[in-house]
């Protein structure tokens, strides 16, 4: 199998390529290629027997998909995208990035399968920022996209662009609404969700870190390893079950920032949840207000997908991937 | 007022134009210029006191919607589109006009704002192809965008689209989802929908007509007149209550097609429903399968928006409006 990744150097793209490079194979069937791209040249991965092709790329450029697509990868995982941050404050660059280059890509796919036939299989990672408040208290499968954000506009586009071209048989795509990754590693960023990771990851290094939401905000998780998880799902399994719904909200985990605390209490101590500080932010307070908080991603979860079952669970994962065992 | 009517040779643009030529005004403002834009150059109207321009020109060529937008129209209504029957067979011209086009309308809207304050209203016409198979029996407001066709799909994205430039400021946006028209006038045409408006306008002019499906085939119908009713009450509206969810179905009316051939007996008479010969056509049956057959249109209703409540009522508008009251 040869395996284009696009967006392989953000934090779920280098844990989905560690995560191949070790399996090796993807399914039954072995990996002989990986062909590893984003805005920055992603690092060789080591110890991987196959091919590798790094490259520093703008899929938004011209030619810059055909490119790619002319290596006839026969999977396709598109990461890429700038977040909904940066695509509320700049509208130009948003659509760019996240709308044109995509459809770009689609396009190169179908026109490279113009030339002889040409049917890859394509995982588009979608949000559940395609869907915007007022939400039911669980939305189900079948809940309409109004999303309240350019960034949760892009995406929905990019999965009804998705399900067309699949209905016509140009690639065989799935789209996956991804949760709010928790925890995510690194610094803390300035995105507003950052705080779901922040309050958890800076106490277990150490750290202060800044709440400024109330205790009873909840939202929808799943951990960086389930993250992978999903995509290599995603990657393996049958597609043909989809029928022309292609587009997939994810489960996850809801919970409260005051169950996000009570587990670090647990799997940490009452000193790590000492340092969490208080510091209610109306901007943010506000911009959380309007994000979905819980689901019933029924659909996703008969067809074999799989989030964490608790915060303990999420926790202990940061702690074992990114902290060698140890809390501080 | 200034109102651009984009696809003003089309049938609903036609009505629509003297709709507004003999009302003079909209809402409580007189129209002061009506700017009227097809592929073809659209009928110079009749007895219409302020100014008229009439132009030739396609939406998806570069420069055309700038062009258009440098007038500052107060009102867009954007009716132009490719059918869904064209937009299957021609991926790429339904794509360039359906999806492009409008993109390069909202677009040029927002950068003449970027020049100096500009905020029109904007009416885009979207269609229930939105929806894609299966359905629930009525679909209600909260239904997901699933489409079965590129033509849904892209119809699809323009609402996205349409969201997010009002929620951002740069038009006064409403998405409105017609119902199938009926009776459409004019000659027999090979769209598949076209038996729906065939088997009553053909006998009531002493015409045969082909009916390709069963009778128990379930539909959502509205006028022309209604459809009309529905653009002015979109271009008058208060929009704001319509708050960040700026796509509405529109109320119909759910008939069987043996209803529509009732409603043809009671106002025509049994030699009218003679002249429809039943020839089941494989094709149509699978494709109108998947049509939705049944709304819940409940918010739209409540903002005023009016359908007619019998097919004897469309029926009769036929005879009024394109019969001349007689009836073969």
């Amino acid at each position: 199998m040869h395996i284009l990744i696009i967006g392989a150097a953000g934090m779920v793209g280098r844990k989905l390529t560690n995560r191949l490079v070790q399996d090796g194979r993807i399914g039954n069937k072995t990996i002989e290629q990986l062909s590893l791209v984003d805005v920055f040249e992603p690092e060789r991965p080591k110890g991987f027997a196959g091919k590798v092709m790094t490259r520093a790329a703008d899929l938004a450029e011209a030619g810059v998909a055909q490119a790619l697509i002319a290596g006839r990868p026969d999977m396709i995982v598109h990461l890429a995208a700038i977040v909904s941050g940066e695509a509320e404050a700049d509208f130009d660059r948003g659509y760019r990035i996240n709308l044109d280059a995509t459809r770009a890509l689609f396009e190169a796919v179908r026109q490279e399968g113009l030339k002889s036939p040409y049917v890859p299989r394509l995982v588009f990672t979608s949000s559940i920022a395609v869907f915007g408040a007022p939400f039911p208290d669980k939305i189900g499968d079948e809940f309409f996209t109004t999303p309240l954000t350019s960034y949760g506009t892009q995406k929905a586009i990019g999965e009804l662009l998705l399900s067309d071209y699949s209905r016509r048989g140009f690639f065989d795509g799935i789209g996956i609404r991804l949760p709010t990754i928790c925890i995510r590693p690194g610094k803390p960023n300035k995105a507003a969700s950052g705080f779901f990771s922040n309050i958890l990851r800076e106490p277990l290094a150490g750290q202060e870190a800044v709440l400024p939401v109330e205790d009873t905000v909840r939202h929808w998780h799943a951990s960086p390893r389930a993250a992978v998880g999903f995509l290599v799902h995603a990657m393996t399994m049958d597609l043909s079950v989809l029928g022309a719904r292609r587009n997939l909200t994810l489960p996850g985990l809801s919970a409260t920032v005051a169950e996000q605390i009570e587990a670090l209490r647990r799997v940490a101590g009452e000193k790590a949840v000492r340092r969490i500080r208080r510091e209610p932010d109306p901007t943010i307070i506000r911009i959380v207000s309007g994000w979905p908080q819980n689901f019933d991603a029924r659909r996703a979860t008969a067809l074999g997908f799989k989030a964490e079952q608790s915060f303990d669970e999420i926790i202990r994962i940061h702690i074992e991937e990114e902290l060698g065992g140890k809390v501080a």
